[in-house]
């Protein structure tokens, strides 16, 4: 092999592989419809593509994603795996491309240069439908599920990093459920164009090799076995030259790790700690803190969640300049783009999973700190606002910070108001809404 | 001030200031209607910040984006300045804060962090609309007229940059055309999140110090000043806290400049020459090319909007470090953020009016290039793969390649068809499309 | 203009133009010496160059970034200026060209494509010399000096938020000036390539139309105007086709900006409070921190600063983009490259300048703060471990942590030492360095 | 395992659990030396640390790079790998913990937040060292010899893609390898830096639970095993908290990795065709180009290296934001830094020895080609200024180029100079350098 770069880290993703599955036994089922190919051949080769798309022949996919820009190796290293598997299922000899030929049966009417940005988005929709959408919304669900648990723990508001005005713990939470419900929707809506397939293009857009239909006919197939509502994409020459569907998906992504990098990284620090943090939140103890101070309990959870946030931003950064630089009717930093894509799908669905059983669902609210960390703030003044006026509250507050005190007693030290007075007006669950 | 960073360049854009305008007046039409704002001091406000909106005061905002992370000064500015305007229109003394006073009337119900997120969207959304969108729609419209008009033109394909089949230069720019079209639905995917507005979250998102259903009356009037669709955002907690609309549309930006940059990367290579290169199109002289080479023609508006694309990318690397760095209930870095996009989007909109008018319309194929070109190809030898085999078909190929022969003076000299078969097999205008 | 992109944001730095009037001041000087150039015409132009290097003729310069990828506009637009200018001096008609002509004259021996990177290299050198290295080192110094300053406050340290063993408030800062001395050392590394001028390349890179040594004695003469070691780059190729120098020093300015993020960030978080945060910190209050919270004061300093930091994070993306996008004898992305490291560079400079005025040199330490979280951490237990061992510290920091206890409490409570042990083993002033 | 994320792909890098090997051994050595680790467990854990080194116990570290910020998993690894195997060693039960124990031996006086940073350092030094720059010299010297092998190929240049006066082919090539001499010595002047080790910080910086010049002992033990100048750092809370090191290394990378998507791209553009592109350099084939088109030879190692170069981007902006998002006393990304690091030395070791073997090597000059296009250019009118003015020749140009005359044809039917005047001035191997 002529490209020996980056060792195992850097495979092909399996997704790829597996689709590439979905993908010779979509054509070979067309193709002997068209009366293109010999049913028995078509058969064997659907069987040995179904193992491939199963995983069975995983290990026999070493490529690496630094080859050829457009796939061609993995494209024929797929035709060779299941030619050669076909070949042993009709009992021929291995490697003697008889009966089943790989370019002439397993790649008919194709060209690395269709099928490789076809197994993309196959790769990447199946991913997404069957991992990230599931694990993002189970994520989305635990937060709102902890949103509503602690929808009565009113807590000091925060902006500037400074003391502000209340809001419940249910209504911060309720910040992050919605961040990942628009994650969601976002991710749904780079689907459809993840959803047009370009085979059917051949070598440059044109369809040279096929007969008219045949793309539309592939599509359809694929659909049928995957359960997803895959098209022919509309524009083969845009579905060669161009992989904008897949800078589009990095996109949302990053956008979607942008959210979890804010959502963990709030967490953490609510839940710093134990005694000289903000200690709002318990985070559950899932393995031992420090191997030099005993009673530690680390957030490691946030740690891992925020570094694959980053890992995102990276690969879409990798993915953007890659998607920027085809030429002509080929892009040729295909794999590199589908494998960033990948990763970062992956990523944030593991990191979700992982995240959310390790961490969110254990959560506690540490009431006692809560409500003591809210009564010693001076942000509950505003609430003055509208009774003292404006200057007299910003005075009680500057007092109070001066001197330490209490805003109660710091009001009725400058005799702003009498005690009674203070009690009514300063009430925190008043302050987390507007009024009637 | 203490914030002399960045200097002119550094400013905050002025569809930030203007949309402070559309705000303001917003908020003091809703404060009269519920009764909390003097009719008289309402009617001025309202024409001091229509005069904000239509940039009459651009000059009274010098503020620069590096400022407080939640554009607090950028608020207090708008603020002062429609009070002082106010004043003046009822004929008040200039900085005596009476009658109109910057906090409690202009600013009356509304905090920093809810007012500027709300102009980042209404900024970024009148742009979108009044800018980007007609001018990637034009230049989308520019290159599908293109295509129409080169329909006929048959050409080389190139893929890896190697000569391969052929295909239109029609079909070639439908790609781009189709690019576009994808980017402009892009855009507008992005806007449902872009029209919901903070505005009604006060400090910390929980709308104190407002009445239940401000947020909605003022979402509605600025959709009446505007005409665009704006709404309430349905969770204020992430409308402060987090600006994913912002890093979800930059995304949006991101991709469409990578399209942008192949399809103007494409072009200038395919502009190449005008003797040593490609020399498929000749792009319109603009400019002198060189200051020491006469006769040079440069493609320089392709030059320009690649260097477009860049600096939106860099942009949204910006965006995306900014976004995910909010903490508990406030985004500080909005200023920072709106900037990165309204640049963006400035830049797109700028780069594709100023590439139609002065490269795509003019844009002229160079026919004769074009098919000396595509003759002298060996990769017509495609054509003879399903008559003679692939065999025969690449040794003609690679004989033609080693003694610079033609492909048929090669076919011939290899005895691998006639004369006429070939005439008859080998016609690039059967070529480009799949078979019936 | 054919390039209206942008608008004012989008002009092209002054440090450009004023590198222009350098450089063409010394050309002017060197081809007079060598005959090449009357030098009565050479008087004029170079007082008119010195006047654009003084920033007097800055007005005369509304190019922007967006133009051709060579910087020709630019160049000719220095040309001109600089001609006409001179043909005042020298009482000619305006515009006529005659007798300073703006080719013939001002460019002679040059071209847009050695002029252009020699004045990114002369406007990059300059502003760093002058304006980046200064500020870097008042700010390392500031921080240096409240490392002095607050040596003696022993604080807890915190790690993964949680806390950990002590440390001297001192320690901490010392950890910030040392990134910024290292900082400093990264950005004078990236100066040996800077100061490396392309000119004398022309065209190409081949010298064309100059003489041996020009290259040299135009270096030389730049070096003597501007007090910059400045030489000629030994391979002209390299300097024209590609702009490693930019992307280099780009990389160095990127980890600056990460230095600044991560102290202006632990600085708002040490700050945070002033009651519910961790109050360790006070920082200096600068200006009014809320429109409806009196009382408030933010970090607005480091706001700025870390919104700095991420525009310095996506200009390095824009430069590397366009680093990597250069073709055959040309890098046609020159505007944008020396925009966007100009803006990094003035971005820190000025950020730096405001964080240390604003902020640094006020922070105060809240001691009585700092003492009260130390005694109450849990981590002191760390001292135990060598004394009781591991397994009983643990156990003693867990009893204190889930009961509520200090650490003494909990220690006598579980009997493993004695308050006197505990007095005299437990001392923060033992735990913050080695034993000797 | 609390962390599955990212499968086999996102496996902590072997150099990462090789490095502890020679952390864990060298620590031995000291705290024998210093007589706080019996001689007979030393032994045994230098032993099974040796085996670690040496790659032997690679399967016995499953984790991936998505746990613990501070690797703490993977240091907890190392050590119970170790104290297994020494046990072992020593004839004790595996498990047992017993006579050496992974707290107590193999991590004495040390801390994940030590001894992680310190791997860090050593394995990407190490990689440096032993892989990337021996890979980046070889293939600069191989640039080289190719330059001097074409240094009387005069060739047309290209400037915005267009026609340009003329250089030499080895000229050409002697751009790329001052760019990759530019590199080699980039990436050496960040040595310095990765050269420094935290071990000796312990959990916060401070040293505790270590001796005074214990951290000295160990970087003198790790020099000493590995042959590197290792110190140790002058700072510990820096090296702790920041890994600005990682940032900057990563910076040159990304400037490297910029020089190799130049030279690449520009590689194979020139050796685009083979009839219907540049054509001036023949690339080796080395695989089948195509599965379609018989013949077609592609540029598949450009294409490898560019996509390397976009990784390589993307690891940066990763690491650039973990950079930046450290905290206190600790950055806790330091996993997916030094994976992102070691992937970009990794991929531009591999991807540079690729390039070499596979492409540079074996590149061959189209020389008649080259001849031909150089003579149809018009850019060699250039040569003509001085003799008959910049107007004629640009007129002398303007006339070939509208009626597809050469030059010569056209200066001569222009009547601007004689057929004799023409040969003795147009002269190409006069236009490649500066007049004497």
């Amino acid at each position: 092999m002529n490209f020996k770069i980056g060792g195992t880290a850097a495979r092909m993703p399996t997704p790829v592989i597996r689709a590439f599955g979905v993908l010779k036994k979509s054509t070979a089922i067309v193709n002997e419809q068209l009366g293109a190919l010999d049913p028995k051949l078509s058969a064997a080769i659907q069987q040995a593509a179904t193992e491939v798309a199963e995983g069975k022949l995983d290990d026999h996919f070493p490529l690496v994603v630094f080859q050829t820009g457009s796939g061609t190796q993995s494209n024929m290293n797929a035709n060779e795996v299941i030619s050669n598997r076909a070949i042993e299922i009709l009992g021929g000899e291995l490697g003697s491309k008889k009966p089943v030929h790989p370019n002439d049966h397993c790649n008919m009417s194709q060209s690395s240069n269709d099928t490789f940005p076809t197994v993309m988005h196959i790769a990447a929709t199946t991913e997404i439908y069957n991992s990230l959408l599931p694990e993002l919304t189970k994520l989305r669900d635990a937060l709102q599920a902890k949103s509503e648990e602690f929808k009565d723990i009113i807590k000091i508001g925060r902006t500037h990093l400074q003391d502000a005005t209340p809001l419940t713990l249910g209504q911060e939470f309720s910040g992050y459920a919605q961040q990942l419900t628009n994650g969601i929707e976002r991710v749904e809506k780079v689907l459809p164009n993840l959803l047009f397939l370009a085979q059917g293009g051949t070598a440059v857009g044109t369809g040279l090799n096929t007969r008219k239909g045949w793309d539309v006919k592939v599509a359809e197939q694929v659909s049928k076995l995957t359960g997803f509502p895959f098209k022919t994409a509309p524009n083969k020459f845009e579905a060669l030259a161009a992989h904008d569907a897949i800078v589009e998906a990095s996109g949302a992504l990053n956008t979607v790790a942008v959210s979890l990098y804010k959502i963990a990284n709030d967490i953490r620090y609510l839940g710093s700690g134990p005694r000289c943090g903000y200690g709002e939140l318990a985070l559950p103890e899932n393995e031992p803190g420090s191997s030099i101070m005993p009673g530690k309990v680390n957030p490691t959870q946030n740690e891992a969640l925020t570094m694959v946030a980053c890992q995102v931003f990276g690969n879409n950064a990798a993915i953007t300049f890659a998607g920027a630089s085809g030429q002509f009717e080929l892009n040729v930093f295909k794999p590199v783009m589908i494998a960033n894509l990948l990763s970062s799908i992956r990523l944030i669905a593991d990191g979700s999973a992982s995240f959310r059983t390790n961490c969110v669902e254990g959560i506690k609210a540490n009431k006692d700190k809560i409500e003591k960390t809210l009564h010693e703030s001076l942000m509950l003044v505003t609430a003055l606002n509208p009774k003292i006026g404006y200057d007299a509250a910003s005075k009680t507050a500057k007092n109070a910070h001066k001197k330490g005190l209490t805003l109660k007693q710091s009001a009725l030290e400058l005799g702003v108001l009498s005690e009674q007075e203070f009690d009514e007006w300063v009430r925190p669950e008043k302050m987390i809404g507007p009024k009637d």
